[in-house]
């Protein structure tokens, strides 16, 4: 079958690799409907993640069942699934936690050898193990330019506001308005979030987030501090999010909480970096980091796509074939794409 | 000054009372721009809740500060001001665990001596013990229509919310649309609920939980159970709220509550009754019960409200003068009326 | 294999039953090194509790595992275990939750086609289901007599601590001095609670209670209400604990909970009762009422257990071999024991 | 009266100053029975926390209320008070969230002009803002050095559980055995933890820890990541305390936790530091930071102070009289001591 493999830094292709078989009875086949590319995957394009040259890459799909192990009793041959972008085991002691994004037995899809050995979903077929828990049914009607971001990107927009505990009333910002600060923002405001200041510098995605019921704010042309300490009446907002993953972002995010305030570092850090951390300390902040936890918030999420609560359809700019891999990474490495669906 | 008194049962009249004077240091007066009939109030105009004949009765207000003890700080004269429905100290033990609503000293307006002594709000003017606990100013712009909400009813509404947990994307079922109902409508999907199920018999207050995102359904025409079942693919409701304070209500709301679900008994209950302990018991559920802790509440519902994220000024079918008070509890007994906003 | 049946009210007999066999790849076998007689088990010897005559009962065991099924990855043959008295399948919505004890496919040992016609470990074998979420291997070191608790009673005491959400420095009651209560009492304590009041008419219950820790108040010769006032300043309990599963009990929790305080209902009720409902909904409580979580709670049980923060294994009052079961039911019946061990 | 006040970095001395005047009516005045000295007045003493010449320092008392206010309801003349190190107005809206530690108009005892212009409690005399939520009556028979634990370091102890959500059964690691570390392993193991691994490279300390019921890790002599390791079968720590307020101790806390733990910043931070932020990320953590919100915690920590469920008072190594206070500074500076209490 065709799947769109790394090859090295800054190139991939599509390739001709074997077919997904069953070897355990936790899993499942999914023929592709659907798959996308993400923000994370341009880290691997970029060489910054190391993965094993050949690897099929690639984490978001939607698709129809086509064969199951014994074991599996959730989904079965002939359903239309979306994928979480991870698994999870469902008995260790984290899962049994709750904590299903820090599962001892987690495999990422298309992440190479260190994150699982887990072929990715950007191919015509995808093996998925623990299909029980990693797959859902795509309620009746729901298109896939919808139903793929409970997997993934959604599924974080949320976990900005469930691991926060924002309450309805709040005021959140949300600095960094790529596919996840965009759905930040939806999810702030179908949780009730009274105002949701949105942060970037480019004009299309201020106004997006506008379109999402935000106040835009312009890092290039506007004060971000005074304007959020005029929008609180000098207190700060109670969640702020760095939807970046950046030290001057979750810097300007500790800035702009409240005393006592919540900050999630929804981007990714993978080093060591100078924090203000008596600035932190001071405020007295709680900071949540780390990957989403998009297996605990995958139905409470369809069920918000199903009412209409969250649409994060807009934010897809570009349908592509899965043939069209190799342009569709580079387009987005130009950050000309917001997101890109592609179709096998 | 003018005030309403209740009477006897089925009889309030307006009367000439003796004008408030500041007893403490934590007090202010504020002349009444706007007050409102609320349906505890009829609990009082039936008899059923006892008061003293004389006693000046109403616990919603929107006025303007015009005096204000040594203590004060947050509200100054010229404010213009909402009121929450009681005081709280603000430093009992109740009060220090964020249990306002059950504060060691608090004083409910206008519900006789058993509940405070405390003079009630449908009057030109009102006394307002512990006044930077039991005063918000009323944001910039906002009709007293509105504002009038947040110290009690919609209070109310979110604090069936805020008890229970609700989720982002959870379902929930409001039994009961009188204004309190209705509110808890507002609230719910606001906060994010993916399905409000909105259950009445009255034809205006389904059409009008419709109106506010809910599926109305008709207890005349509707078998509820099976209802709710296909909404929740079998499931029951995360949450299920009885506003209407009947055990009938009640045990309709443990049947729509699913497995280890939330119960909110938001109506009020005085007396003992029959419940179905076992079905409670089997199906695991947590039931939350007492008045709205408000006090709590009215920050975050005030911004809310002036985001726009909550709008029940709709729910005001009459406006009406003080002097009119005698026929407006007439018409809201008849209940041809939802809420009654008087204006002295 | 010889296995403790239901014959009829009032009479179990040890029978020889066909050895399980493994039939899915998520299940184990065990072979028990001990059981026990818990006060459900009661309800099926009285009848009130309907299960098929001929029906395998118990559902405590610790024991070693001989068997298990392809998919099984957490306990391995050899492994010494010990059981949850239900199972849970890791991946129905109601497991995603957390809500284990409300798995969608649950099923109870011993407990009949009803509760989802799993034989019980009273036997010499005993057949487990889901098998790496229901045992856990019993540390190192540890005996049977203390193990066992995990599994369901000292489960069920953490339980009423876990869901009431008390905190370290609460007041906490116990209504109820059976094995459940005892074990409540040793959790509460254990947790932190600065004073736990244990209430029932029973002297040895009432003195092992004290022996736990808690302030022991005899029914028959205290008032119970007078002394809880005045062990809190006049306030009442943060928790209040029903460990019997009776009316009388539940009104009692409820008289004594502090305004705005916590019932749980821990004891089983399964009929509709009368409540002081206007009491509970003045006092502003929330009651918790079902089954344990104990699959939730197993892991940290098994530590505190471990670390000797709790010692149930006084409460087994006889150690009997597994032919004796007519006897130590018979027993059990009288009130004679309060937790009987039985080893094949 | 006799009061400590700052001089110059290294020097502080015993001065005549003039008697504190209540001027408000929330207000009461306590002759100070017994005073401490703490690790943040080391800080003033370094001349680290700058403070103006000639301010009485100090923050920790127990004593008699000699005066009070007009608005003071809770605490009376004649009663035998102890004091929390800040103050909180009750009223505005972080109190009103519960976050009395981030108060808007909150003051700290004996801090200088920048924390609120408070006059300090190493005095004959201290004035006592806010005396309803800052004074807490001593329970009947408890003793000074008991007491005066509940205002600051025990609280702060406290809040470490607290605020990172441990549950009863977790592990936690606590780093660094001054006072407050001290504490939080006494508070972590009434509050149920299964096990507390308590790390410093002071005998004594260790030794302490020990006797609190702490397995005890000598950072001189023991891999502490890999005994960490090995007590918690590989997983690492629920909860990892940094106690000093050193970049080194936070990053072993940060490597100590476990995947989706938590780790409490406790030990105070003031400047901007080097963190390994992708170590953070990566196991997902969360980090709460800042000033314990030990009114908050005063109430039930008295109550298990009461219990005995808490026990500092070993932690007080040198009791002085007022007079003694220069040289108290001194040996404290030297780390002869642990706690010293001061009585005037």
């Amino acid at each position: 079958m065709r799947a769109v493999t790394f090859q090295e830094p800054g190139r991939v292709e599509v390739s001709e690799v074997a077919a997904p078989r069953l070897s355990g009875p936790d899993e499942a086949i999914v023929k592709v409907e659907a798959c996308a590319v993400c923000g994370s995957d341009l880290h691997i394009y970029h060489g910054r993640v190391k993965i094993e040259p050949g690897f099929t890459i690639g984490h978001e799909f939607v698709g129809a069942v086509t064969e199951v192990g014994a074991g599996v009793t959730r989904v079965a041959v002939g359903d239309r699934v979306l994928g979480c972008f991870q698994t999870a085991c469902g008995t260790c002691r984290q899962c049994l936690r709750g904590d299903y994004h820090r599962c001892e037995r987690s495999r990422t899809f298309g992440h190479g050898a260190a994150m699982g050995d887990l072929q990715g979903s950007q191919a015509e077929q995808v093996l998925v193990p623990n299909a029980d828990i990693t797959l859902r049914r795509v309620p009746e009607g729901m298109d896939a330019a919808t139903a793929i971001f409970a997997g993934d990107v959604m599924g974080t927009g949320y976990h900005a506001i469930a691991s926060s505990g924002m309450r309805p009333g709040d005021t959140v910002a949300v600095l960094g308005l790529g596919p996840v600060g965009l759905c930040a923002v939806q999810a702030a405001r179908a949780a009730g979030a009274a105002q949701v200041l949105a942060v970037d510098s480019v004009p299309e995605r201020l106004t997006m987030a506008q379109s999402f019921g935000a106040t835009a704010l312009d890092l290039d042309g506007v004060d971000v501090k005074k304007a959020v300490r005029a929008a609180t009446g000098g207190r700060g907002v109670d969640v702020a999010v760095d939807a970046v993953g950046d030290p001057r972002a979750l810097e300007l995010a500790i800035s702009l909480a409240r005393a006592a305030g919540e900050v999630v570092a929804l981007g990714v850090y993978a080093e060591r970096c100078e924090l203000h951390m008596g600035l932190l300390w001071i405020k007295g902040l709680t900071m949540h980091t780390g990957l989403a936890n998009v297996i605990a918030h995958v139905d409470p999420v369809l069920d918000m796509l199903s009412a209409g609560a969250l649409d994060p359809s807009r934010l897809i700019t570009h349908r592509m074939t899965l043939d069209d891999a190799p342009e569709a990474y580079a387009l987005y490495d130009r950050r000309e794409a917001l997101k890109i669906l592609l179709e096998p």
